[in-house]
């Protein structure tokens, strides 16, 4: 059975007295996973100690992190007892993920451990290959990595605990989120925004996230910051988060282990308490915004390690960080130090002789999938459901010409989306920062609104579309929205980030680590697929009208493509119809990362919704109808071109070669998948090289009008026969505020520039038409003369269409008709 | 006069009563400013409204942000009467830089705009040139770019307000900077965060940051969340921060003008003279942290325009952000609208007939340097001092033979930071994110602290090295230190990044606006160059021991390329002395940004620094030594390399070849500066084909083991007559947690790998060396099994030293001696 249907939703802790035997197994427990992560750091054989420690025992190379571990253990033998009497579906979510042993230890004493890998078995043997395997080569890695059984977060880039939580929690009603924040994690930016979170969450629909801050006093090599503020500061910090802090201390002092035991458990019981009580709350129709608790865990980092190693203080302090006994291995001291540390669990008292948990401790373990280690949630394809799918060819405009219709690509796509939305109202968000309308999608508020649990003017124009349960979820954070999201689809869901191309640079890493964790599932074989993280770059490089040089920039494309190529996709639709096949596809896919970037502004449309997904199947195409070959004949250049505004140039380049050079046999080849144009051996959608050759020849020309950063267009093409022909235009960084046709210009991106470089480079053209070539060149200095003068781009060029297109319709998308003064640069707030 | 000399120190306000005339000149100014600032945005001329507005009189296209404006000129015109008052010298930064067309206007009633740009005169003709030029095509841009007197902070992607504040406030006592922060703002990650730069601060040494957030409501199209989430938590939530709270509110009602000046200016004097308070205490020695001020400013946003447009709100919601008549051009209605607008400043009352600002209104301007468009901290190259560097040569490892020493390169270079911390106290510092020792810069504590203001745990040992006015700034944050380091350069200083290699991703998007900074800045004659941005990036992918796949990722570099070719520099130095001789000459740079990837782990030494500084000054070099060609004789292969692991391995590949294939000539070229690659036509240090062709031939295989992604390599060399023959190696994302020789062998950038590599290229060898082809794929096959047996490398393999290398010391920098357990992995907190 893959749901959590073994939970039954938010209960009171039952009345049974919370007695010493249960606090015990607690202490038993985590005694049990302490050894267990030490175990892992430090040894490499005898890992029951059945006979005295030797130098042989000890793994030559220390690797790992301790310092926070015993502090995640002890939450997750807590968690356990508590999930237990509750029944309650929890996942646990460790932003020091580098606490990777912690993780482990608890997986092995849930026993999931040894189910996920048989090899590693519930004995002795079975101890010494766990203990081996960590950090260790052809082992597993020392975070809480994809191979980690319950994780959905590994934490190796700190910052993102929060966001991944809340985007697990989201559409999960019955879903408790234990999350593990680090103290120094909290120090990063989009750690400190993520806290806010709980102004997005609908306590009626959504699952709940319990921040735990793990206080533990200091990070690598430093005090934190939140450790040093006081406990004022820290708790108004934390009100003003909209959280009830709770706060717990233990570990400085020699306070009985039951008795600490004892103090936790009362305080979660209570804390888990108020979160039922908000949740009943909820079910009865008060779905406003709780100041859900937190909880402050100030514990000494590397809890229950040697208190001092060689006179410096370790436990307490961030020399306790990763591996306080660094010469374990190299001096007899450390060596009986770690010998000393081990023994102080007291491992004779929880396994037994075969090396087995003693069963009284797994007592405290919850059952089956109720075990976090085994949570579906965490296995987010398990659980995952495909979207149902709107027909995209029902949203599809009408192309009755090429280069007719004059649509804003974006705000159709919206149009579709709207559908998806209302089709699947549980299990598919849109995330943006604030960009949405901006970025023309606004159709989707037909069928729901923005999610919004702070204050809300009620009834007043300000407050459009906000509403607790709405599927669009902005906040001006990027980082906000592609941890959400990707919270989001490891839980099994679907999604789409939508968001200004320049600024999508903001969560470069973050694509990093999630294209990390794509790649490493994908070689794992109980990880099920999950759905790709999608992304709609719009108001890109060549249309940011209002704002100028600060947000043009394509180069995530050049981020993206370093990644794994069997997890990346780019796609770069030229029209409406394209766009619609693409995403439709996109929707599709599972573990890809697909870039999408699209145009928000009216632009025209070239091809029949047949014709596009035709188009799309290929990846690439020859427009016949714009090119001047004929069949039988070899082209003299091809004029390649991929995105929205590349194309229209390329187009309008292809128009005044017919008009002047009426015998010149131009191919016009349009690209929509990039990658495409790399080599099959490096990428899966890779043409072969007849292919290639067959669309770009291996001999003539190829002038090529590319969206962004030129040199990617190489660096995907160097291996082909035609590469040394190959002449690339795109943005080489030159940018203001300007008109979108001085945009180009200025990057020589511009229909009279690509001219040029064909008469340059198609032989026997230049002597023969200096004439054009001059004529195109004064055309320039005219087009920029006129913006000076005029503020806008010459008519014939604002105003050119496909020679062969019907007129386009002077109404815009929205329905406003007539030309006016924002209509071709599209404010960002509508 | 170049400095602020002008400013006098931290007083409280005279004693001179805050009359009437004077709220009336602020009212003046600020009606003056907004109506400049309407002006900029929809008018092309008719700019003082002498005669009725016409449809002609409107830009065609409306471009620009009116939301922010409003509050921003506000705070401008009461910030002067303040600076004005108290010979105040203070800077103004504002996170909603897209209210560009107000902090023109403020400059402009300065008088400053006129000096700097002085075709833009202080009469009519002026007003409709400085209207006509703003998002105009060959005109400014529409943000408060560099272009702007008195910017340093562009603002246009959201979110380093505050980093930018405090770096600029560093060790500049007399210095206030007005930060404010756009409420949308506040929820970015990195500003989120950066309230806790307060804790970094030493009251007596450094500037004063006074935050103001411009809580006005909403961003582009949303309410914010710190509007909607009460007084109450926004309170806590400054506490929080560490911060006392003031509240304005204003401009909900009808409220007198003069009222509402009259409370602000009463509050911002409660607010500066609580600062000089604080300035006093810490001037006698009290420097514990401060609760210091800061302001809430509650005011509609859009402030001033129409209330309502079409029946919908305007003033006061989001429909105000960008340009709320979008029409204004196209219907009578729109137009009358904005007649009235303009008219509402009363133009009449504040431009004399010839179109001068009003004297009486200009009286409110301080004078000189301290009109905050003119303070020289905001063109900070007109303030900065060179460093005084300390003599790299002195710290050269000593290099009887190549290959051999065996020193950890990172910490070399912290023996000459720490002396470059001495010979400049007040204007040199490091920042980076808690992983300055991790990355072995450690040396320079013995010269400094970190700069810590939050509690101490005086005496106690874990609180090492920590002091209020520390030179090494360590917080968990990238974004932090990167806008402090921003904002530091940029009035003035010097400093560096030291950032793990991986996670320097984070600041992709901050780079790419300070590059964007730099190249506008050196196309505009009045900024003065600034001091490089300096990465030093280590901790790299090769030896990421302890964390594994998350860690690793070269891709920066790849990022930085993109960026314009005059800015940036990418430099691998293989070794200590390279390292020396590359920073020396980063430091001395300007107008740059410097990317350095550099080892922490031990590693041998290849050059003397004689031979180092010759090395770094040519940026590449044949390593004679470690070929085997001869004079006179062309090369059978060319191996390359660039960055300290890839060196490694090529140099024993070229000792593999010269044992075993000996008739081979071989030759060994080790890369330094990344860009000499690049054409002469592509980047300033690209090298000229003759010179490309003399290093790596026109016709002969190159294996090159690279650093970073492979194809960074192709992309740079594309054009290179031998560039067909060129096969790179490097990171193709492959990783785990693993021993390092496994690590690049996962990646087939071994030694064993290359040998095959030269096997395979090389024409006639594969034939006549199958043998050796076969034991160098066995020796892959057995390194790897050792691993897996042994958990650490082959011995052969980690000890393996250039033969003719004298033994290498089993000493490590940090004096430890024989071979211990961590010595090759390198804990991160040591
Ligand atoms: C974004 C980021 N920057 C830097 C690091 C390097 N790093 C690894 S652990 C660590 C300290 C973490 O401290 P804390 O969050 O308090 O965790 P804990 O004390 O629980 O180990 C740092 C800086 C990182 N992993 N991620
Ligand atoms: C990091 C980033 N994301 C998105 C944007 C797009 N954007 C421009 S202005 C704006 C809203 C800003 O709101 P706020 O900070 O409140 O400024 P104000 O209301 O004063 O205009 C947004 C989202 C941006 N500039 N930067
Ligand atoms: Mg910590
Ligand atoms: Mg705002």
């Amino acid at each position: 059975t893959t749901d959590s249907s073994t939970a039954t939703g938010w209960r009171y802790r039952p009345a049974t007295p919370l007695d010493d035997t249960t606090l015990h197994r607690i202490d038993r427990w985590w005694r049990a996973a302490n050894y267990l992560s030490v175990g892992q750091i430090y040894l490499l054989d005898n890992p029951l100690l059945r006979t005295p420690l030797t130098r042989e025992d000890v793994k030559p190379r220390l690797l790992g992190h301790w310092g926070t571990t015993p502090g995640l253990t002890f939450l997750y033998a807590h968690a356990n007892r508590a999930i237990k009497e509750r029944d309650l579906s929890t996942i646990y979510i460790t932003g020091p993920g580098h606490g990777g042993p912690g993780l482990v230890a608890g997986a092995y004493l849930d026993g999931t451990y040894s189910e996920t890998y048989t090899d590693i078995t519930r004995d002795a043997e079975g101890l010494r290959r766990l203990f081996r395997q960590f950090s260790f080569p052809g082992g597993i890695p020392s975070h809480v990595a994809p191979e980690t059984p319950g994780s959905i977060h590994e934490g190796g880039e700190l910052g993102y605990a929060l966001s991944h939580a809340y985007g697990a929690a989201f559409d999960n009603p019955d879903l408790l989120v234990l999350a593990v924040v680090g103290d120094g994690e909290a120090e990063t930016g989009p750690l400190a925004t993520s806290w806010h979170s709980n102004k997005f969450v609908d306590p009626a629909t959504d699952g709940v996230v319990l921040p735990i801050l793990h206080l533990n006093g200091y990070k690598i090599a430093n005090p934190t910051v939140l450790a040093r503020i006081g406990d004022d500061e820290l708790r108004d910090l934390m009100r003003g988060y909209g959280h009830t802090p709770h706060e717990f201390v233990a570990g400085f002092d020699d306070e009985d282990p039951v008795s600490i035991h004892r103090r936790f458990a009362v305080l979660l019981d209570q804390v888990l308490d108020e979160i039922v009580a908000i949740k009943e709350r909820a079910a009865a129709g008060d779905t406003s915004r709780p100041m859900w608790p937190m909880i402050i865990f100030r514990t000494p980092k590397g809890w229950t390690c040697p208190e001092y190693i060689d006179g410096k203080r370790a436990e307490g302090s961030w020399r306790a960080h990763q591996v306080p006994l660094a010469s374990a291995r190299d001096t007899p001291e450390h060596l009986q130090v770690l010998a000393d540390w081990l023994a102080s669990y007291r491992p004779e008292e929880l396994f037994d002789d075969d090396g087995r948990v003693d069963d009284d401790i797994e007592a405290i373990t919850p059952a089956g999938q109720l075990r976090m280690s085994d949570n579906p949630h965490a296995n987010g394809g398990l659980l995952m459901h495909d979207l149902r799918l709107p027909d995209f060819r029902e949203f599809a405009v009408d192309v009755p010409t090429p280069g007719s219709g004059l649509h804003e690509n974006t705000r159709v796509l919206g149009e579709w989306l709207r559908e998806v939305i209302r089709l699947n109202p549980t299990n598919f968000r849109i995330f943006g920062p604030d960009e949405t309308a901006s970025n023309r999608l606004q159709a989707v508020f037909g069928a729901t609104d923005k999610a919004w649990n702070a204050e809300l003017h009620a009834g007043e124009d300000t407050d459009e579309h906000l509403g607790v349960d709405g599927r669009v979820v902005e906040m001006l954070s990027e980082h906000q929205c592609q941890g959400w999201l990707e919270g989001y689809l490891l839980t099994g869901r679907h999604g789409l980030f939508n968001c200004y191309e320049a600024f999508i640079h903001i969560i470069d890493s973050m694509l990093n680590q999630h294209a990390k964790w794509l790649k490493v599932t994908r070689e794992i074989p109980w990880r099920r697929p999950i759905s790709s993280l999608n992304y709609l770059l719009s108001s890109h490089v060549w249309r940011q009208d209002h704002n100028g040089f600060s947000h043009q920039d394509p180069g995530f494309i050049d981020h993206v493509v370093n990644k794994k190529p069997e997890v990346v996709r780019v796609y770069l639709p030229a029209d409406a119809n394209t766009l619609l096949s693409t995403y439709d596809h996109c929707l599709r896919s599972r573990d890809y990362v697909n870039v999408v970037v699209a145009g928000k502004q009216p632009a025209p449309q070239y091809l029949t919704m047949d014709e596009a997904i035709a188009h799309c199947t290929r990846g690439l195409g020859i427009w016949e109808w714009a090119g001047s070959e004929v069949d039988g004949e070899e082209p003299d250049v091809v004029l390649a071109c991929a995105g929205d505004v590349p194309t229209l140039e390329a187009l309008a380049a292809a128009d005044l070669l017919r008009r002047n050079v009426p015998d010149l046999r131009v191919r016009v080849v349009n690209v929509v998948d990039l990658m495409r144009l790399n080599s099959e051996s490096e990428h899966p959608h890779g043409l072969s090289d007849r292919d290639f050759d067959s669309y770009f020849t291996t001999d003539r020309p190829v002038i090529f009008a590319y969206h962004g950063y030129p040199w990617l267009i190489h660096r995907l093409t160097y291996r082909r026969t035609n590469h040394a022909n190959i002449h690339v235009r795109g943005y080489k960084e030159e940018g203001t505020t300007t008109t979108p046709f001085d945009m180009v210009m200025l990057n020589d991106l511009d229909r009279f520039r690509l001219v040029i470089d064909v008469i340059d480079r198609v032989p026997g053209l230049a002597a023969r038409y200096a004439g054009l070539r001059q004529r195109m060149a004064d055309k320039r200095i005219e087009a920029r003369a006129y913006t000076r003068a005029h503020g806008e781009d010459l008519p014939e060029i604002a105003e050119w269409v496909w020679p062969d297109a019907t007129a386009p319709a002077a109404t815009g998308d929205d329905g406003s008709t007539g030309i006016n003064a924002t209509l071709s640069t599209g404010g960002d707030n509508e």
